[in-house]
């Protein structure tokens, strides 16, 4: 059966089978934002393709190498660990530029600063395309899971949803550039939330970053926690550039919030939230018994199927 | 400028400089075989690109994923780690069956039983062409370091080299294949050194693997640890398999071994060595005050350029 019919969940979840976890010095694996060792380092993984996960055509190499440190450390951040270095794989075709992959390192370098982290090795292959593969060691002594989400639980969210995605549509279809700053701004260089989840920690039961859409998200802390998780139409929170985004196509904005991804805000449960300067929270939703996600939308509920993005499929 | 006037080894050499290593966590990193935290643990992360690495006409996915941990482990067996749990990134066309990518895993998961190691997570993107990047993580109270070699010591190797780069050419030209066994063994499923390394690091003061081929190799040992390494060439175990090499192309079996790669054997220098059963050591050279790789051929020694393989040259 080609791959392509059975998606990447399906196959990460036929592989978890297949590997149950057996080493003492490893907390939880396979399904979770990130690996645990019991001593508290944190290792993830995340791989970005030309043509898939970017396009060279308005990414430049300093914002693609922020861009895509940033998406590995907002998996620290989901965790809510303190990231400590980077290791780098890089696919480069045999035409690259030299000055290409300074700019590219320039722009890992900026991410890197702001969290202290060092850049420690990796390694350099040719390809036929361009390829990031980065890997991101971070440490907590108390990780934020995806499996401890608790009925009871508010379902909350970091910033605006949706953003991102709306700055990678206004980059491909040249809409005008002025209009949609934010927007623009969060899909090449977005703020992994690595501070405001060290806080979080303290507060919430289970949480995730928004990488691949939130209803796929939500999905994620749903069924690795074993609840329903509801999530109330009404109260998603629309920032005004994805409103202005309806100048120009028809989208219904909160479809669009549930299956854009790549926003690396943070998506948590808790029973109450603190105040943050630098950003702002939302409640969207609630965790009840159950299983699955679900949209509440003027007082009705129906069963919400995952929109977000999915490899191979 | 374009990167391959000037290669990955400058590439690096450049990157370092430009990334101080400030982490009190972490004890080395770029320019060894992996990173080494002051807790013991090792990271290290490989790629392998379809065309460039691997040739899916005579790998099968099988072995491709043996061959691939096996060559990441290898990084670990260097630095003389237990290893303990591998990450897989894979890049994934569109077009793969799930039956290749099963088998895939199977390949993975025969090399990490052998060590009973975890498979612990990863990601897997869509691409326009196959790649996997390993990340391995193991673990070592001692780690053997390239930058410890001390003049006076032997520069030994387990087994022979050139083996895998021999299998490589039968496979690819059709040389008859029951000739090249041992050759063709070695290309597609290589023994990384982990065992014997556990027991060379009693021995040895400095070590790598032999993946870039020897003279590169030997050039790491070298320029890490500040000495003048010198092979002597007359001593270079010489395997049948590759003599056979012999009646289908014209090759010099000393040139051949000093840029062939992927042998995944342990080089290392030494005042003594132990005895194995399993496999055998050679001595091939020595370690002098000074700078660079010679080669001592009839009592005539010249300096040595590297002439293993280096991506984007």
């Amino acid at each position: 059966m080609p791959v392509k019919r059975i998606g990447e969940i399906a196959l990460i979840e036929e592989i978890r089978k297949k590997f149950p976890q057996r080493r003492r010095e490893i907390l939880t694996s396979i399904g979770d934002d990130a690996m645990v060792f019991k001593n508290g380092l944190i290792v993830s993984t995340d791989s970005f393709v030309e043509g898939v996960h970017f396009d060279l055509r308005y990414f430049n190499f300093y914002q693609l190498g922020f861009r895509t440190m940033a998406g590995s450390v907002s998996d620290l951040a989901a965790m809510a660990a303190e990231p400590i270095c980077a290791l780098v794989s890089l696919y480069l075709p045999r035409s690259v530029r030299k000055r290409d992959v300074s700019q590219l390192y320039q722009g890992f370098k900026l991410l890197a600063d702001r969290f202290r982290m060092d850049i420690s090795g990796g390694d350099i292959v040719e390809s036929p395309y361009w390829g990031v593969t980065l890997t991101v060691i971070g440490y907590t002594r108390k990780p934020l899971l995806r499996s401890t989400a608790r009925p009871g639980d508010g379902l909350y969210v970091t910033n605006y949803l949706g953003l991102a995605e709306t700055g990678r549509i206004v980059l491909q279809k040249g809409y005008p550039k002025n209009l949609f700053k934010c927007a623009i701004r969060r899909h090449l260089l977005p703020e992994p939330r690595v501070k405001e989840a060290r806080v979080l920690i303290k507060y919430t039961s289970a949480g995730i970053d928004t990488s691949d859409g939130l209803s796929t998200d939500a999905l994620h802390l749903a069924d690795e926690s074993g609840v329903k998780i509801v999530i109330d139409a009404d109260s998603l929170p629309i920032h005004s550039e994805l409103r202005g985004l309806l100048k120009y196509r028809r989208i219904d904005p909160v479809r669009f919030i549930l299956s854009a991804g790549e926003d690396f805000e943070m998506l948590f449960t808790a029973r109450r939230v603190p105040d943050f300067k630098s950003v702002k929270i939302f409640r969207i939703g609630r965790v009840d018994k159950g299983k699955g996600v679900w949209l509440e939308h003027s007082g009705k509920i129906t069963p919400l199927k995952p929109t977000g993005f999915e490899h191979l499929k």
